[in-house]
């Protein structure tokens, strides 16, 4: 049972290890999972290259979502079955293989692209949240986001949609336009001067009440400048790994609201209800296709190497997923 | 009767006008008070100098609150009475005389210094309303303040030390320190690097659950940097005209949160029960002499200029307060 693994922080494609392990016997309350689908994202490696938020306990085996089949249950587990498609909930799930107690699985319907649902922890997660958590937003209201060509950017698109809110998205490049407007984005725009001014004419002066920011620096201003009297931004990201910063006027005199969010620290401090109304809210529009990532690449455990090379470049378009088994 | 006008922005000592009027009659439901003391603020002369968040309409007559005495009424008007004394909630109080109607003139108790109850809707009140409207604070718990020597920042002191809260005061001199102590200021630090770890070994590292910033640039940086998980900084001002800049990693992780208090909106925004509960939390505390303001000098009407060339001065000590007229 092939596995990864990293006894020190560094650039990825040097320090991750392949490792190798007999199959371990199952304990009491255990079950037995073969990983099908796992995705790199960029936090997974700002976490081993130790720049993420909190620094990993060494030696640390890395990965944080996935899919996976149940192959054997110890005979005390009765709510997981062989055959079983399940959400791998407890983390290092870069590996061929999981043996953890049944709580660490949560059942999924076997419908639906695995490769999809094998991000659903993630990104479709921390968009979801973003929309939901922190203004009311009714349908027809417009909102704004930076790095929209992200995964959390196109899944907002796609969820905002769903909603019926109009978004306005700022990229980086007018190549990526016309991808985005067919996933159902109203107004693309590329970042640079006069960002309030172009997006005041694109939605007819429409008010925007909530700022979805991964960007930081001034693009996080100009953004501020694009927000409604008492309009929140919300920062999850720093890309541009530039401070953000604030407007005075806009602050003070236009009431305008800075929040962060950060999904780990939302699944540590909230219900095992509320988290099951956020999944609730996601997985069947991932199952039906409605809410899809774009995938780059797919690599096996063995080309570890080459796939976080894939994951930290930037000409990529779209995620790249390790397959530690094929079905 | 004379009063100040001006009809065009600029410094304030150029384009402030004495002007005179005969006296006018009362018209149905009119009340004309005679103005005893009316306070000179920052935002007073940012807006005779057009820099401020909303330009005036021209030509203006300038001052926002005060106090005065009734001194006739209106055959028709029943709640105010020759002799009350009142607020004057109607701007434009930089002149001898205000008529106006009854509405515009909230009673005052006969008791407590004219010149603190001259001064209790700008700074007083913008204190009281940070202090309650942002977070929950409990008794013990601690917050930080940056101009911790200017007028709210005084206010902030004991209204703090009133409800058995801790303060950090930061300010620019050491010279400024025993005064904030006698005051009731818990630490008083002077503002420069290291402000966190200065801040966490004078707090022995206290949560500290909100900030209230009126510098901006480095400074709130600082601030920001002194908050607990999920805490708050609220800015009121951007003394150093430098934009605050925020920190990714306090937004993100730390879930610090921004907001943004602009007194004028409040009252536009806020219901009459909410605005009386507001002045009666303040209103008995200054009338005891429990909550007052440094007092750096006083001037007649006619001294107008000479009085706002002192309010702009940075060497001052206190508040310059107009005396139209002597009781």
């Amino acid at each position: 049972m092939k596995y990864i693994q990293y006894d020190k922080t560094g650039d990825p494609a040097d320090v991750l290890m392949i490792k190798n392990a007999t199959a371990q016997l199952l304990s009491s309350g255990e079950v037995r999972v073969r990983v099908l689908a796992a995705p790199i994202h960029p936090a997974n490696l700002l976490q081993i290259s130790g720049e993420y938020g909190i620094a990993p306990e060494l030696p640390a085996n890395p990965g944080g979502e996935g899919v996976g089949r149940v192959v054997e249950v110890a005979p005390d587990v009765a709510h997981l079955a062989i055959g079983q498609r399940v959400m791998l909930a407890g983390g290092a799930t870069w590996r061929e293989e999981i043996v953890a107690p049944a709580a660490a699985f949560v059942p999924l319907p076997d419908v639906g692209d695995v490769e999809q649902m094998s991000m659903l922890t993630v990104n479709p997660l921390t968009a979801h949240l973003i929309l939901s958590n922190f203004v009311d937003l009714n349908a027809g209201e417009w909102i704004i986001q930076s790095a929209a060509n992200s995964a959390v950017g196109e899944y907002l698109i796609q969820l905002a949609k769903e909603r019926g809110l109009k978004t306005v998205n700022i990229v980086r490049r007018e190549s990526l336009i016309p991808e985005l407007e067919t996933l159902g984005a109203d107004v693309v725009l590329t970042d640079g001067p006069d960002l309030a001014e172009r997006v005041a004419e694109a939605t007819s002066n429409a008010p925007i009440s909530m700022a979805v920011d991964a960007v930081g620096g001034v693009t996080f201003t100009q953004m501020v400048e694009c927000l409604a009297f008492g309009g929140t931004i919300v920062a999850y990201g720093s890309l541009s790994k530039k401070p953000p910063v604030l407007n005075s006027i806009a602050t003070i005199f236009n009431d305008v609201r800075v929040r962060g969010f950060w999904l780990q620290k939302w699944f540590e401090t909230t219900s095992d209800e509320d988290r099951q109304a956020a999944f609730g809210a996601i997985i069947p529009l991932i199952a039906s296709g409605a809410l899809k990532a774009k995938i780059d690449s797919r690599f096996a455990i063995e080309d570890i190497a080459a796939a976080v090379t894939r994951a930290a470049e930037s000409g990529r378009s779209g995620k790249v997923i390790l397959i530690p088994n094929q079905e």
